[in-house]
């Protein structure tokens, strides 16, 4: 059985694992993102520690974007005009594939968490689903017939416009792009900024929460009208909180009003929009599932 | 080369044609939609007709929806629960299938379209793309990775919500489901509810058409946010006005506020957001391509 490396790169953190599979990680590195070089570095050299003592077959790199996706690009594997400071226009998966010589995957890390929701999560036996996390932003990746979305560039879910009755809800949004587009009304910053307190701090009884599942379940009815998705997956630090769960289904039910007559929308909501099912490892665990795609030619990589 | 059937059944009218493509359709016959017995019962002939000429290799059917399009179904070919009076449960593909001895393709009418526009027209060359249409519904489809998007049904596009300004557009929507969703906003009876005439008696210089480009750009913001569309292509009734292009275009942009660092979206507009090749014709010959994939296999088909 080949070994494969993965590379959770966040905006934060950095996740390294080398393994098989959620039963078989054999090691495992996190640190935080600080300049490319380090942390680029970093990666590298616990790859390479464990590529000297097992060969691994082919890495994977679920990166923060926006990233360029498309083989086809002299800039494919690259983080490209983020504004996080130091890292636009940085060359990421060819550092690591000119180091250690083996094919190399990259793409988004919402597309490739989703994968990895595919391979041993929620998405198992799915050819279409989104997944969407909801944390300091709002992000979402997923699957049509059995391939991850790309196109002109990759998905940017989060970024979608939804109603706001600015009466009722007189917070103007966060996203500095859009205001109040659904990153801007609903992820983490949005909640700390309307109440004035951490969402974790807040009690499950607080109008926080309606109001939160109320937007959330906007942008999750404006993704499952276009995409028609089997499944919708919803992860990330605000979806900690349980509780949001049955909330964000039933108003996707009164959202939709019965328009769409499938039995899985109107009788199995609980099956419906879930967790993830490797709960904070879908992207550590999607990178090791996008190298094994590397090696056998279902993703594009560096080779 | 194999001839092939095709059937655009739309909710007023049937078009049916047989050929091999937009410079070769051979004959081609158009009827009201009135009873299931009596519009299935006429395409039907017609093909049989031109069956006995010179044989069919597969027919290809965009039928009006909603559908069941999944072929592990035993509901494959039929439409399912439309309200349209007397069509609920019409087994579709079957009776086609059953009388003429070949494979038949069945989809929505705006997938078949978006079938049609990638095969001839503006899509061609493109895996990853948008077809939506604005007449007195709205509807969409389109391709991810070189294939038609389904999934848990079918997409639903112009069910989406968008944001309505109620001070500066009282108008409540017409959907019977949702009010004011996008089609209930921005569909060709929108127009005419909130305007108090007919869209296309409305000059080029009524604000009407402001109105109407702000409604369709959310929605094609809104489709490319999740796809990340190579194209959108609009057709319809109401895309007939021309003129709403250039505002849709300059309004799409406007909303992504440069979010999008593609140079097709910042530079190329005119490429991006586009009237469809064929004209009125995507129907029909999306109905002929897709003959053609149900004959070698890359779209499911009755057999």
């Amino acid at each position: 059985m080949s070994l494969y490396g993965g590379i959770e790169g966040g905006g934060s953190k950095f996740v390294c694992a080398v393994g098989t599979g959620p039963d078989d990680l054999r090691a495992e590195a996190r640190f935080p993102t600080t300049t490319p070089t380090e942390t680029i570095g970093r990666a590298l050299e616990f790859l390479q520690e464990q590529h000297a003592r097992e060969p691994l077959a082919a890495v994977g790199i679920a990166s923060f974007g926006p990233i360029d996706p498309d083989p086809a690009s002299p800039r494919f594997g690259y983080i490209t005009t983020t504004p996080k400071p130091g890292w636009a226009q940085t060359r990421f998966a060819g550092q690591i594939q000119r180091a250690l010589g083996v094919p190399v995957g990259f793409d988004t890390d919402v597309n490739v968490a989703a994968l990895g929701e595919h391979r041993w999560g929620a998405a198992q036996g799915l050819d279409t689903f989104v997944y969407l996390t909801v944390g300091t932003g709002i992000g979402g990746g997923g699957m049509v017939n059995g391939a991850l979305i790309h196109g002109l560039m990759h998905p940017e879910m989060g970024h979608i416009a939804v109603p706001h009755d600015w009466d009722s809800d007189p917070y103007e949004g966060f996203c500095s792009y859009h205001g109040d587009c659904l990153e801007g009304l609903a992820a983490g910053p949005a909640i700390e900024g309307r109440w004035g307190q951490r969402a974790d701090t807040l009690p499950p009884d607080h109008p926080a929460w309606a109001l939160e599942a109320h937007y959330l379940a906007l942008g999750v009815m404006n993704l499952i009208l276009p995409i028609s998705p089997q499944r919708v997956i919803m992860g990330g630090g605000v979806m900690e909180q349980r509780h949001l769960f049955p909330l964000i289904r039933r108003e996707v039910q009164q959202l939709l009003n019965g328009y769409l007559q499938s039995p899985m929308i109107r009788e199995r909501m609980d099956e419906y929009i879930v967790p993830p099912g490797l709960g904070g490892r879908s992207g550590v665990l999607g990178a090791i599932a996008l190298a094994e795609r590397a090696l056998d030619g279902r993703a594009p990589a560096l080779r």
